[in-house]
């Protein structure tokens, strides 16, 4: 079943390794069919380089697995919260990729510095607070999606327009419209997470980007008056 | 037409991804015929992976396209007003190479600390000001060539001798005698940018090399009385 | 003898450069028969490029030679100290590794600031104190070894629960309970060492995360009610 | 003449962009026949992808070449320089790597850290002082190399036991028993300097290792008592 997304999300797993946001098995990439609403994701544990479609596991939005011989990634249950949320969502992704993590260790947004940011995220990145003693215990993953869920309602931000979070102490999740643009909004969180590393420390008194440049960069490239591309 | 400019157009801007400077499609590069007066570019958000010599787009100095089955890099205008300036400049690249990219989004020169940067650049590679409200709403890419000329007038810098700029909140434009050399000093910016980082890291009380070095340097390589290299 | 091993230890010993934490031969990595209590170890000095499985040299636990052409690693004798003292550990390994030199050279413990860090070490990295001259003088390697079980011990940290540690102006050791685990746990250790640079350099006065998230995923990978991987 | 020189001399300047050390042609190593007098060095400003043992070219220590079809590195006065001094020397490196010239950006010396840079170096890695107006007019090339040598003089340093020196506002000179060692030591003297930088960012108050472990790691490596490696 879903033999054509298993490709695609194995594809966009794949991916994290070539470009260099995975270090062994700390990745994950899932792609959903909301005709069906059952998701594909990769197996937890499992080393990139032996994984096959076929691996991927079909899970539905309650979290019980319908397909496949492996147990899907741990943080399968973060996952199905944001599908849940947000039905304009195709593909998830939680890595941890080395820029994205210093930030959610420091417990701090990544401020909108410029244009690389502004072409893919209306604003900074938010960092997610930690969660409680009784989060982690009743259910940590689960309670990690609604966290994240509760920091875009609180700060009234648009997930679709900024595609990204930092989960404090932990690390990014990113998602697009399928897996493959999910992968992409990873990669692009990564670079932009780095040069704002290295702009503070140029500058440790840096202000972020007016709002007008910061504007122009993403409805150029988002939205119904978009010219950037073909 | 300018089949020989488009080669040399579509092998500068491959070089981009090669050397590290760019992710996905964040560059582009041009080069100019000036006997027609029409310049070959990068067409807009194309992959590079994808590209070919016949995709790269023709375009006159007044912005018109004379030739090419895609729409011209979003940043043509920027190219176009340095092109209508400076006679002397025959190729011309724009990136979000991320070490150049900190000093923008840091809103600094970035300052002559060494012979690396003095062998090409004879002075602090400059940061231009913020468009305004207005100039973005105008005509945003265009606006950003003029005030790169702005600033280049004002500061009376001359950009031959230091033929690379940082748009502040943005990233770096560099040219040179073509579109290869355009990219050369691309590729030497972002290094030379690196090493300031890690000089200020190291020393942040650090000063400015001294102009004798600067002047020995610059002068051994460029002019009439070089000595370096056959 | 040993040829399983020997080959192991072989296979680990590559690992290191094609992770890239080695630069020429500054790192070894050892593997223990427990039947016999022979263990396997990288000769001194020869490059990764011309090691072969039968250059590895057998040595027994009190510093003899048992077989092999070449002189073992100078570092044998704290590999052997760390194997006479935790009973469980199957593997050991010493790099020069950057990132890991970096904390080790600021003398200083790697906080745990994160759950990449957690998955892996319940706990700070603990960086072991300088040896004194006599200890330096009499038996350098040994002592080595010496002081960092002295270290364990006064700190009452469990090496089976943190398998790393600092040496104080040196770099890092790391082992588990093979070869290859140990060299994991090498390539970890490097990659949560980058990670803590990145976060001072984002947050100099960030603080260590809370014990909640750092049990969590400790106890996620680790331990009866282990639930990540197959 | 001199082909097996030349065949050495040419694999050592190969090895520095194999090693990251160099961008375009940003190097140059050289090679010493003590016997004739003779010495062996790079052409200056020729791409490495083109170079063949065939363009090196031969000096005396006068700075009359001898033979060669190109103009020799722009830096020869200061390779010649230093032959001429130390006896012992049979090869010298100069690059722009970019950890080094940091250091030499910032105008200090490297400290000595730890055991990583004692096992090649005994004692800090010097920044000489910057040319005066007069020395740069008069003969810049040749007084870089005699300013290296004031400095090693007036510190009293050894040049074998410290075989590397930082040109303030420039870059770093290694040197070796030949041009393959000296190249050795410029590998590990940018592997030393990124080590030094880590270290202050994590540790801004660190001070140099203890001279008990200095020495003992030089001397595990140097010198009669020396045993490690084969």
């Amino acid at each position: 079943m879903l033999e054509q997304l298993k490709k695609d999300v194995y594809e966009a797993n794949m991916e994290l390794p070539r470009r260099g946001l995975v270090t062994y098995t700390w990745g994950n990439v899932s792609g959903i069919d909301r005709e069906s609403g059952y998701f594909v994701i990769k197996p937890s544990g499992v080393d990139y380089d032996k994984l096959t479609p076929e691996d991927m596991v079909v899970m539905d939005l309650d979290g019980n697995k319908i397909e496949g011989r492996y147990k899907p990634s741990s943080d399968t249950a973060t996952h199905a919260e944001l599908y849940r949320k947000y039905s304009e969502i195709g593909g998830v992704v939680h890595t941890h990729s080395p820029e994205a993590v210093a930030w959610a260790q420091a417990g701090m947004d990544i401020p909108l510095y410029g244009t690389t940011h502004a072409d893919y995220f209306l604003g900074p990145i938010p960092c997610a607070r930690n969660l409680t003693d009784e989060e982690i215990e009743e259910a940590y993953e689960k309670n990690t999606g609604l966290v994240i869920i509760e920091t875009f309602e609180e700060r009234k931000i648009s997930p679709i327009y900024t595609p990204a979070v930092l989960c404090k102490n932990h690390g990014p999740f990113t998602w697009g419209k399928d897996a493959a643009e999910a992968v992409h909004n990873a990669v692009v969180l990564e670079e932009v997470a780095k040069m704002a590393r290295f702009t503070r420390q140029v500058n440790p008194q840096v202000s972020p980007a007016p709002d007008n440049i910061k504007n122009k960069h993403f409805y150029r490239k988002h939205g119904k008056n978009a010219y950037y591309g073909q």
